[in-house]
């Protein structure tokens, strides 16, 4: 059976393509994708076939990928990222669906990569170190109504969120709507960072707060990572804990009177355990304003 | 300087291991870890020294690697999926802070790596295929209070969701509250895929529904993912749309009428796009009651 592989090229270096992503684009016939996707590989291709298509062009693409798996080819179509986070694996299952309801005509394989939220946050420290989300601001596909009520609820369950595709030159006021809906919900200092084109040659790192950083220059191309109530700045690093110091002491690493190792956090001894239960109490009481 | 790099292993194949990985773990003077990480790479472990230690040990495996890089060793601290995500990145950078408040005394670096929901994801097609959440269900360090207000959120503003430590032997119910506040606001039918040890030798791929996903045997290691409201099974996949059949003809690619490729979705236009966008839009209203 033909065979169509969906490859995640992860952030845009060449070393942090994984061996399985590297064997399958170089054991293809053709090789399709977003031409600066493929830019990134150029290393890997040789003999290969190559079908390049611009932006806004994701249908032509993943057509033109079927069709030649379809004629028998072995195909991988290159995302950066993951192939299944904001790209093309969605479309994919949907044009095969549309050509063949009941089971797709082509065997598929798709083939994991780092996406750019984890990325991202790997240049700023840990900022997705507790619960998190992701939100596009792109509203080419989705209704800005959608987008707006899932920030708003990312804002008040006090999720980290990483905005995809937070700027364009047609949509520019969106970031400072998700702005200012968190601010309704977060302190001003939140630690806020900036990633652009991460692991790429043009990679820039800003580290600002959820007050400011909207002043920032920044594109498409960027990540925008917004910590939770609980994250702080440690020098250049982001910090969102997981909240080992509601239980340990971080000294000794000895469990704090009350809690017991391997057992649900204790949160009726909240006075004995410091500031941090009783900040993540008031969040909680704060989320509860959702129901 | 002395030096310390958190390496995310992602999911647990060494073909899923990036070269970027590979190379800080081979050129270490020592490499820490949980000890289920390191047999993961055993194949690239030689004359390391090695400083295991068993789960719940965080603080010493995160104080031991700490320590050997302040004694001018070059050490790697390896975590399966990625550092950053429910993972030892916060927890070393709090240990760093404890021991030096103003600026961490090791050189830190950190290589991501693929993590858990995008692993999984990768095996059931695309669940996660637009905007998407993580919560742990462990509350061993954070409130369970906390954590039902953000599945909450996320069940109300239609996040397709990635559940973290679904389950262990202490904690059975905390997946089944999960449902029921799910099932308040998405079909019993929603696509639910539960996968077990994702890319390791014990992988077990498990495909049902909200409604019944609960009685599958699964635990700490499993990940559950569970579609947005959009989502539906083609075949053995899970698709969730991005929305391209709001906009274009899955047939042939064109824009539909009212629509212009590159701007935003015209949501006036609904009638003559189907039932998608009225779906996005019903969605909208439901995310709406949260304000």
């Amino acid at each position: 059976m033909a065979k169509l592989t969906l490859v995640g090229l992860g952030p845009g270096s060449i070393d942090l393509v994984t061996p399985a992503a590297r064997d399958a684009i170089e054991s293809a016939d053709v090789v399709a994708g977003y031409k600066a996707y493929v830019d990134l590989i150029t290393s890997l291709i040789d003999k290969q076939e190559v079908i390049q298509s611009g932006m806004t062009r994701e249908w032509e693409r993943a057509a033109a990928a079927i069709d030649a798996a379809a004629e028998g080819k072995s195909v991988v179509l290159v995302c950066s990222g993951d192939s299944g986070m904001y790209a093309m694996a969605p479309l994919v299952l949907e044009l095969l669906q549309q050509r063949n309801p009941e089971l797709p005509a082509v065997e598929l394989a798709i083939i994991p990569g780092i996406t750019a939220a984890n990325a991202c946050a790997s240049l700023v420290g840990a900022p997705l170190g507790h619960d998190s989300c992701t939100i596009s601001l792109s509203d080419l596909l989705t209704p800005w109504e959608v987008i707006t009520k899932r920030i708003e609820a990312a804002a008040m369950a006090d999720f980290a969120i990483t905005f995809y595709n937070p700027r364009s030159k047609k949509r520019k006021s969106h970031i400072e709507t998700a702005q200012q809906i968190l601010l309704q919900h977060r302190a001003p200092k939140t630690p806020v960072a900036v990633v652009n084109a991460a692991y790429r040659d043009d990679q820039g790192v800003m580290l600002s707060t959820l007050d400011s950083f909207t002043s920032l220059e920044f594109g498409m191309n960027a990540a925008v990572l917004v910590g939770n109530s609980n994250s702080y700045y440690f020098g250049d690093w982001i910090v969102t804990p997981r909240g080992y110091k509601n239980k340990y002491q971080l000294e000794t690493g000895a469990v704090l009177s009350g809690q017991k190792r391997g057992h649900s956090l204790n949160t009726a001894t909240a006075e004995q355990q410091g500031e941090a239960v009783k900040a993540r109490q008031e969040q909680g009481e704060k989320a509860g304003e959702l129901v």
